[in-house]
Order: structure tokens, then C-alpha cells, then sequence
């Protein structure tokens, strides 16, 4: 079923690419945790961590996955953005490469299309753990496990993903993963944050979160990023909590069996109200295990493991 | 003896539970020396050090020993004081949590208290490795264990603790653990880095340095730390020096067999002097080597090893 | 034929002591390659990086060199540069060092003859990973070991080192092995980054590099490096890639079988344009992979095996 030597993106795989990912990950958790297993699928191996962007939460994701399956891990990282941009990326992977042997690249990095260059220069297995605005597949790949887990099915799933559409990563995997599942996703955030060709991605647009909140199956809060943003394009935290933030009044209008997803790290009080969060909606921390048996799964099946 | 799951600070210690401590750190040692043994009493445990303060010699301690006793070390470093602050530090927490098993955290923090929230909100052992200017429990055991090595006995001891006591997280540990285990503390600075309440702790209180000298055993020095403190208490280094640093003229008045100490890193020249710590009085190298022993021991006895 | 227990510089080593250096260095290679074997030469033994200057490539290929032998690696890293000065060096070292064994010291430091301060307190064998302007041997010996493998022999060997010469302690590495070995070595750059001395090395002076470039078998280009110069001694990148920048023009002018070395980062457009660094003259992954290979024997051989 996965023949892919590089994961770059999910706006590229097949329902049933999706599907072999995520029996996989599935086989790595027992009773709604990961065995905690190490395994020797990946003994001998080199994961090289890239990270070009400052990053806690995925880098130890990635290497916990890594060591979880017996794996050497090595960590390049570097936030200086000379040494980020374009040949010298190239150089900077290639200079690594001749050190030794690298089996698979893990790629963070602030342009998009920075994984691929990696993938053209590089000859190891490479997965892109989130490019610029472009892609974020790892993210999107471990919520749309944790929505199989919890809704079992996606054909007609009313899915919204709420925030800030333009710049995020996370909301394009997702969108991409998802309506290749046959899940109906709807965008929904202030007119300045929803770019007007996601409309081409066969999704419905929504300005206004009350309205759609009833209809939802799965409710997906994405963070503010100001740091992110050129220009101001948000009036300020408390307005957008306002209009756009899931607080327990508006949780209380949701489906019975909805669930709360959100990528990390929390903007409580903005994006999403404490209650809401630790709530029992809440799929927050079964996001962040899935994280590491999804990337198990990968790391596993670009080396044909 | 020892059956709590957290150390959390000397304060709430028993005699018998310091003692524990000390007893079983000094099987790690031979001949003054650490065995450089590496044991499996921890083999298929994961230690978490989660450190929100730079800090290197500490955290290299706690990954030695660690090490030394074939656990896993996993890293989580933040000096972003947003990420440190409230419950986003549990959110962080719970996160790492999700991502697979942990048996320790290892816990360093600039806010009083912040360990103990770690432990609430988490499955594991916690050690606190510094919280604010609270405690820092292993940094006490340590220099209680070189006390027991140099002097043998507590009961009555006269152990001086000079310098900055108000902002000093290692003089309370110091102070609460040798007045436990019965040594006559007594703190010596200038009245502004004295604390009112330190009398209260069955101490004795000194302004002069020169007076007390020639009747301790001990004498602690404290690093002057200017970075903790928010409006100047001190005139100057060289101020500070003339009247507190221990030099070469004040260590000929000590006693024949008194020792000095300090936790490291030092100011030479200004608390103390190079040839006081680089003399024969001087257990500081043995501070850092029993550093790791009591490191070991704790990580073993919160696991019930 | 090698029996020191350290290597500081180049200055000092014989001829001999070279060779034993580099044929070591070969058995780790195969077919132009790292056999990317794990050896077990150095199980059980620690390896101490003790960089006091921001580095990730020499950081990352000593990292790997003691990894491919088994060793246990320690890290310390530092840029904060009053940890760097003077006795504290020496307090940070014998710190270290009394929380366990350390059979290795990997020192870098932007000050001179700090590898052979923390020689002189510590146990322990010392590689000297770069020292301010003074030597960087470990890249002098993998610049030796890629002319050796891709030229032959070296007597009469006619050897270019091109740029800021002053400030390089490559260049001095270089200049120190090379004579040694029997090459003929021509320095080239700008007047004021040539330092008056030089010719007491038995090396040659040249100001014009197009004049030396149809004689010389081997150019070696320097990275220039703004941030080490207290004053502006150059006036423009573009003026001194005009002047002394290798361009595809000034390669079509070179020896047939002449090659192109860089010690990397490279600075493309300034000392070395793309098309060059990337030609079929360009060893400077061979030098990369050579690091790997050179830092492997000797810190094998520091610890006499």
C-alpha cells in the first residue's frame, strides 16, 4: 500500500496511504496508550532531526519516536535564518551527508517547499515536520488518527477548523487529509485570516463560529500565532476570544458526542478557555500520543520497514 | 526508611530520611571517588530533566547520574519565561506525559513551588532541582554528605552560612537539613540579605564575618548573584569583599581543621579567593563529585530502588 | 610512532606523527566512503565537548567520530564568554571532571592556548577543536588526508592558502603541517590580512592571485569571516571577490588536475562562487567526510589505542 520514499505533504496521498499510516500507528498503542515497547524496527538507522525553526514540542516527538524504535538520532538545529535560506540549506544537508551515513531527514524549516529541496539533495528518506505556511503532515496525519479513534468514520464527518486559515500549516494537512477521507470540513475565522482559494479545496467557509458550533462533529481550534503574522490583522486577544474563541458557553451548543482538538501549545483564554481544554470534549493529550505513534509509523515506512 | 515518591525540598525531611540519603549515596563512592560503575537499577526507566533556568553543571549532575544507572534521559529545556509561567508549565508537562512513560522529572524553575505543581499533575516522581529562591534539596544533601565525610558528626557542629541567605534557595536547604540533623547554623551577611524571619529556623544571626570565624567548623560561602536581585542591596564587589570575601587572612583565623565550601560556580575575588579555593580547607571538588552520588541515590529511592 | 596523549597544534607534530595520523584515518574509509561500522575502540571510555564558541559541523563530526568508536559523549557548551575567561575555564573543567571519568577533552575557545590550559587541570587526554587564531589542527590533519588521497605525495607539492591569513587558524594548521610535509606553500590575500611574520613559516607571500593560480596543484580557500575582525580590513565582499574570490573565469586557469578546497561554511559569491564549489575540481565533501575519519584516529590514538 505505501511505496513513498519522503513524506512531504497529504495534499499527494491516497485514502488508502492515509488509511496504511494510520493501521500502523494503531498497532504501536494498546488500551489508548503506546505499549512503551522499544522495538528494533529501526536498529542500525540514522534519523537526522533538521530543525531550522525553534521547535520543543515535535523535535521530542520525532525523537521519541526514533528511539522507540531502536533508532541513532542526531539533532541539527539552527535558528540563525543566513544558514536557513537557499543554497545554503543545500549546503548545510550536504555537509551532514558526508559525515555519514543518514537514513531518514526530518525537515523543519521556515520556507515551504524547504523539505523537498532536502529530498532532491539528499539521498535518505525525508518528512517534512511542518514548512513554512505550506504543510504540516505529521500534525495532520496524528488528528485525523485521533478523529478515527474517537468518530470511527469519516464519510459525511462535519469537521470545522477554526482560527487563523491563512498561515497555518496544520489547517492546509488537515484540510488536504481529510476531505481525501470524505469528511465535510468547513473553515471558519475572521474574513483577513481565510484566503480566498480554499474554496477551490471543496470546503465550505464560515465567518460566523456561532452559527456552524451545532452542526459539528469535530471542533479543531488552531493557535493564534501573532508571531507569524507581517501585519496586524487581528483587533487584539479578548476580540478575538469573543468572536472566535471556544469557551464552555459555546461548548454547551455543541453535538452531544462532539469532540475539542487543538494542536498545541494552548492559548488558553484566547483560542480555547481552560475548562474547555482539560474538558471532557477534550482530545488534546490523545493528539499528542497519537504524535509519536504516527511518526513511529512513518519513520518505519519510508524505509520500506 | 525512605517511602515518599517526590523530594521536594529538606524542609519536610525526618533525620532518618536524610540519613537514608546519605547512606545509600555513599555506596556509589570508593576511596573519595565515584566507582564510574554504570549500574542497571534504572534500566527501562526515562528520566525527564525539565529545566525553565539555564543551568549547566546541575543538569549535567542529574544526566551522569542518571546515566550511571542505565536510564534514559530525556531533555526539555526553556528559558521563554512565557512557557514557564502558570499553567502553561502544566500544559508543557502533560504534553511531554502523553508522549510515552515517565518515571522522574527532574525539575528546575525560577517560581517557589513549581516542582509541587509538576507532581500534581503528573504520574511521576519529581526532584526539585531549584525553585525561585525556595530550595534546592539535592545541592543540601550534597553539602551535607562532604560535612559527614570531613567531620563525621552534626550534633553540635558549627556550620556558618555567609552571604546572600535571603536570596539563596541552597542556605535554605542548608538550613533546614543541618538543623535537622542537629549542626548550629549560622547565618552572616549584610542586614540587607539577612531575612527577618531566618531567626525563626533556630539560627543563630551574625553582621560581622571577622567575629564568628575563628568558632566554626564550617564555613559555607554563598555566590553573590546579582542577576536575582531587582534593585541593588549591595555597594560593590570590591565592597562586598572587604567585608564578607573569604580570603587568605580570614581563613589563617579558622580553626585548625574547619573546612570551606561553595556551591559553585565561583566569584573568585569577590566571595572567595583563589588560593582559599584552591586550598587545603577547601571540599568543593568533592561538593560536585557527591553532587552525582546523592543525585543517584535519590533517583533510585523515589522509585522505590 | 604516536605517543603523545594530546594534540594542541601541528607546530609540534613530526612528519611521522603525521602519517600515523592519516593512515589510521584511511582504515575507517572504503571506496571514497566511511564504512559506517561500529567499532567498539573506545567502549566504556567518555568523550568530553567542551565548545565555548558556537559550532555545529565540528561540533557534529566529533560528536559522530566518538559515537562510530562506541564512546560515551558528554557536552558542554558555552558562549557565554565570562565562562570562558581565564581561571574559569579551569573552574568549569576541574567541575566536570569531578562528577565522573573523562578520558577525552574535544576544547574549542575563541582564546589561544586554552586546549593546553585545560591540559595542564584536567586528567584527561586534549584534542584542541580550535583555539581563537592560534590552530585548529584536527582540520588542518582532514586538509592534509584529501590532498594525500586525491594528489599523492606531497614534496614540491605547490599548495595555495587564499584569504584572510591573519585571523585563520586553519591557515596556520595548514602551514604548519604542510612544510612539514614537504609542500610548497604560497599564502595569498589582501595585505592587511597577511601578517608580517609569515615568512619565517618558509611559506611564500603572494599578493596577486591571479598570478599563482596556473602553478598551483592544490587551492585552498578561507571563509571569510567578518565577525573576527575587530576593524573593517576589507572593503566590500564584492571588491574582494573581485580580487581574491575564485570564480569560474580564474578556475578555467587553473592546473588540469588541480583541486579546490574550503574548510566550510562557504560563502558563495564571495570567497568561492557556486559553480566552482560545486565543480568537478571541489573536494570539500571529501573533506567533510575526511573530518569524520581524522577525528576517529585520534581519539583513538590520544588514548593509545
Amino acid at each position: 500500500m505505501w511505496t513513498r520514499k519522503h513524506l512531504l505533504g497529504l495534499e499527494a496521498l491516497s485514502r488508502e496511504e492515509i488509511v496504511a499510516v494510520l493501521d500502523r500507528a494503531s498497532t504501536f498503542k494498546k488500551d489508548g496508550r503506546l505499549t512503551g515497547e522499544t522495538l528494533d524496527t529501526l536498529a542500525g538507522k540514522t534519523v537526522l532531526l533538521l530543525f531550522f525553526e525553534p521547535s520543543t514540542r515535535t523535535s521530542m516527538s520525532f525523537e521519541i519516536a526514533a528511539k522507540n524504535l531502536a533508532a541513532n538520532v542526531l539533532r541539527f538545529t539552527s535558528v540563525n535564518s543566513s544558514t536557513a535560506k537557499g543554497e545554503t540549506l543545500v549546503d548545510t544537508v550536504r555537509n551532514i551527508a558526508a559525515m555519514g551515513p543518514i537514513d531518514v531527514a526530518v525537515v523543519r524549516h521556515d520556507t515551504p517547499g524547504a523539505p523537498q529541496r532536502v529530498a532532491r539533495s539528499l539521498d535518505a528518506s525525508v518528512i517534512n515536520a511542518g514548512d513554512g505556511a505550506h504543510e504540516h503532515p505529521t500534525q495532520g496525519l496524528l488528528d485525523i488518527l485521533t478523529i478515527r479513534e474517537t468518530k470511527g468514520a469519516f464519510d459525511g464527518l462535519n469537521v470545522a477548523i477554526v482560527g487563523d486559515i491563512a498561515h497555518s500549516r496544520v489547517a492546509r494537512s488537515n484540510l488536504f487529509g481529510l476531505t481525501t477521507l470524505g469528511a465535510k470540513v468547513t473553515v471558519c475565522g475572521p474574513a483577513t485570516l481565510v484566503p480566498d482559494d480554499v474554496t477551490q479545496l471543496a470546503v465550505e467557509v464560515a465567518y460566523d463560529f456561532d452559527e456552524i458550533i451545532p452542526k459539528m462533529d469535530v471542533i479543531m481550534m488552531l493557535r493564534i500565532q501573532h508571531e507569524r503574522m507581517s501585519e496586524p490583522l487581528l483587533p487584539s486577544n479578548r476580540e478575538y476570544a469573543k468572536l472566535f474563541g471556544l469557551n464552555r458557553e459555546r461548548e454547551n451548543r455543541m453535538k452531544d458526542d462532539a469532540i475539542v482538538m487543538h494542536p498545541g501549545p494552548i492559548n488558553r483564554g484566547v483560542e480555547l478557555d481552560a475548562d474547555v481544554a482539560d474538558g471532557e470534549r477534550s482530545v488534546i493529550l490523545q493528539q499528542v500520543t497519537n504524535g509519536v505513534a504516527v511518526r513511529m509509523a512513518l519513520l518505519a515506512m519510508v524505509l520500506g520497514k
